[in-house]
């Protein structure tokens, strides 16, 4: 086996078989210790197939003679096995593999050594009822996505093949502006808008353009990790501000790190609270900014759905000094995997942003870009987002009646106004980390509240998502969560 | 005009427009101050659709009466205007744009405010003879990635709409494994593999993974400037070191850093020289790495296509010590919009780099994985490699015909063994950036030596691309360069 998944693949890889006519020794010799030199070094694997000596020949432009010799020893040597009407493979059970091994020095940098532990991630173990962050793929229209990614491949143009700008797709970029500012109420026009593999790298990059090493930002308590893990990259530092009914604390931020060069918020709807950023916060937010010269990062990840009250426009619409940087993604409205998300930056910023993306990963790739165009155009965004509101309402009401039939008065929701999770303190709970890992047992994956604080969490309890948890899966989800619990 | 190609698509966004049974304002006057405010804002543009009367009411459940006092209104004032069957829309040669202004504080990062100015590179303009890096896209077997584009649409599972693992598909991992090890010399398991967005990507990870904002790196001098610009963007001092007919001086390396953290070095087919490196400057560089505690980045970006000489392994596979970062991009041997690349990280460090990945930008998307691993599987990728090869070799030889010709002997060749580019010396050139400007109006693309050097260049010329550079293109290519450099 050549190790991928049974097929045959390996022999229409050019080999690096070589051989020199000025050496004295002999070619044939040159061929046989070139295969068994890969042969034990594990380049080349048992059961991989070997040219035939006629390509060999013809690749080499030698005779076919040489060829023959060396491989007639390799097989009475037993480093090569043929099969009759199959060809010569190199033969198995050979090759002690040498590695290499890591000896002497080898520091690392201290930010990248100082990043928590890499994990898994869950989905990739398989999907379960709570996950956080996961829309609802089954409902997709994947027939019209299906279709469109069909149709551009069929339309392909020599040009779509050609680098591409570090900015993204002006068509892309142009239909995202005018999304932006008739349903988010921001304040832009495509130039501002940067394609980005999805919001993260949005916070990555703006965090490089940004901040310095040692610089402090401001982070909500609790809040998205990923965020904390950014800013520790770049050799920052988190000043965690409480979250309360109203969104951030600005008061309290002002208090603890009056000069922070940033903060990072999600104020349509926060992770993993679900606040929603009330006005007078939002105003002394960008006050604070003003007057300490400071730039505010506004994760708007999870806006599109809300189901009792209106829709509430992104702070950067509010912005009178061009110091709100806004992030959004359709990880969560169309699927994660497409990865594509957008910036819009500052227009005196705009030009920095561009250089710093070249130097990160140079433009994003066309194909996927050009299919969200159309999706847009056509209308069926706006429709996929007005098709999933009722779903996910409809969800989150079961989910809510059933955490009160369950848990009743010891437990309270909070953030259930918007978006695709809602979060649930619960009394007496004493080690929610711990809950959370055994639940993975019953395949329920909840993510425990306290991991979501950068200090002490003074109270325990779960985010539940219900993005992807099907309506029929809720009660029983809700029941097995009640059991997880009660062994705590 | 809704300033998006002429597309009625803003209508399908949800709009802004928000009512509160609380206030004492009446509805009616809430609605018409909503869409003032946000047409005055240019929130909403002049030729906008507005949705219909029976439309927005249900929206914001309410009777049709307030809404249609509103409109009344919005009409008489000549916000709105209504066309015969079309409906209703913003009426034009309204909003005086309100834009937040920068003022006050604005302080960005240190490095990235240091970084070159980005310019919209030439590509984006148009495409021309000798520009550097551009593979010929026109010979690209486009009909079959665009079948196995439709067939991967056709296909398309929930998993794969999914979050994904930040090191990458597991199956394209295994298939580059086996191509590196069979056509590369490099000692790898699919396990040590990440795909990364293009070979940019690889090393800005690289950089920030290995390297401390301060440290100090080897790159090649002359070189390639987007490794000085990653370089730059993590706060790194890069060391140049000059290159000669056997590649980067490790003894000149040596006197000028010992210390040095890391080198940057492309060995296959160095750019912008074309050198390959040779095998004892590969074991000096080897010895010095382990000496020092130092890692090396080999970047092997243009390896495929070798035109008298047998293929050269590389550097990776002839490392003892785990200290080679491999790279390698499929952005020249398929097409660059595509954005795949790959890492081979030794085994110890992969948890580190799939940490910092996680916090750049999550994972790779699926769909463009997915699609090459078919084109691999399929034998696709070998066989397109092996077709190119004869193309490029001709186009090659051709320039280097004409050149002479023109040339003679005041032009000196070098790199031309390997890769799509080589490299021209010209005596009594005096300004290869000036004659390079102005070639851009002759619609010729050239890069200047002079500005891949770091520090003073001691010879003028140009690199020629003949990756994307018809043959029937380049007699008439060289004359006109000839006149560019006699205006000179």
């Amino acid at each position: 086996m050549t190790g991928f998944s049974g097929i045959d693949m390996a022999t229409s890889f050019p080999n690096l078989i070589t051989v020199d006519r000025r050496l004295t020794k002999p070619l044939y010799r040159q061929i046989y210790d070139s295969f068994r030199t890969r042969i034990v070094r594990a380049e080349l694997r048992a059961g991989q197939p070997v040219p035939s000596s006629r390509e060999l020949a013809r690749e080499l432009r030698i005779s076919r003679l040489p060829v023959l010799n060396a491989y007639a020893q390799l097989l009475a040597e037993g480093y090569f096995e043929s099969r009759v009407g199959a060809g010569t493979f190199v033969a198995s059970g050979l090759g002690a593999e040498i590695r290499a091994t890591p000896s002497g020095e080898r520091p690392i940098a201290k930010h990248a050594a100082a990043l928590p532990k890499y994990e898994r991630p869950s989905w990739a173990a398989s999907l379960g009822p709570f996950q956080v962050g996961q829309p609802d793929v089954q409902s997709f229209p994947m027939e019209i996505w299906s279709r469109l990614v069909s149709q551009y491949a069929r339309r392909m143009r020599v040009k779509g093949l050609q680098y591409g700008e570090a900015m993204g797709l002006p068509e892309l970029r142009e239909a995202i502006a005018s999304y932006l500012r008739t349903s988010r109420g921001v304040h832009c026009e495509a130039a501002q808008i940067m394609i980005v593999n999805g919001s993260q790298q949005a916070l990555d990059l703006a965090t490089r353009v940004l901040l310095d090493a040692g610089s402090s930002a401001w982070v909500e308590e609790p809040g998205y990790w990923l965020v904390h893990h950014a800013l520790r990259a770049a050799g920052c530092r988190a000043v965690p501000v409480p979250v309360d009914a109203e969104g951030l604390d600005v008061a309290k931020g002002i208090r603890l790190s009056r000069k922070a060069r940033a903060a990072f918020v999600a104020p349509s709807h926060q992770y993993p609270l679900g606040v929603t950023m009330s006005a007078s916060r939002r105003f002394q937010l960008l006050e604070w900014a003003q007057r300490a010269g400071a730039w505010i990062i506004e994760d708007d990840y999870d806006s599109e759905y809300r189901y009792d009250s209106m829709p509430i426009a992104a702070l950067q619409g509010l912005d009178g000094n061009a110091r709100v940087i806004y992030i959004g993604t359709f990880s969560k409205v169309m699927f994660p995997s497409l990865r594509l998300g957008y910036i819009v930056i500052p227009p005196d910023l705009v030009e920095r942003f561009a250089a710093m993306r070249q130097c990160i990963d140079l433009c994003p790739s066309h194909a996927n870009q050009a299919v969200m165009t159309e999706f847009i155009r056509e209308g069926h965004f706006a429709r996929h987002i007005r098709r999933m509101r009722p779903v996910y309402a409809q969800r989150r009401r079961v989910l809510i009646e059933e955490l009160q039939r369950e848990f009743g008065d010891s437990a309270e929701l909070a953030g259930d106004a918007a978006g695709m999770h809602l979060a649930m303190f619960l009394r007496g709970l004493r080690n929610d980390r711990k809950v959370a890992a055994k639940a993975v047992e019953h395949s329920l994956w909840l993510s425990a509240l306290s991991a979501s604080y950068i200090g002490n969490a003074p109270r325990q309890g779960f985010v539940l998502g219900f993005g992807n948890t099907r309506e029929s899966q809720i009660a029983n989800g809700v029941r097995l969560l009640k059991k997880c619990v009660a062994s705590d």
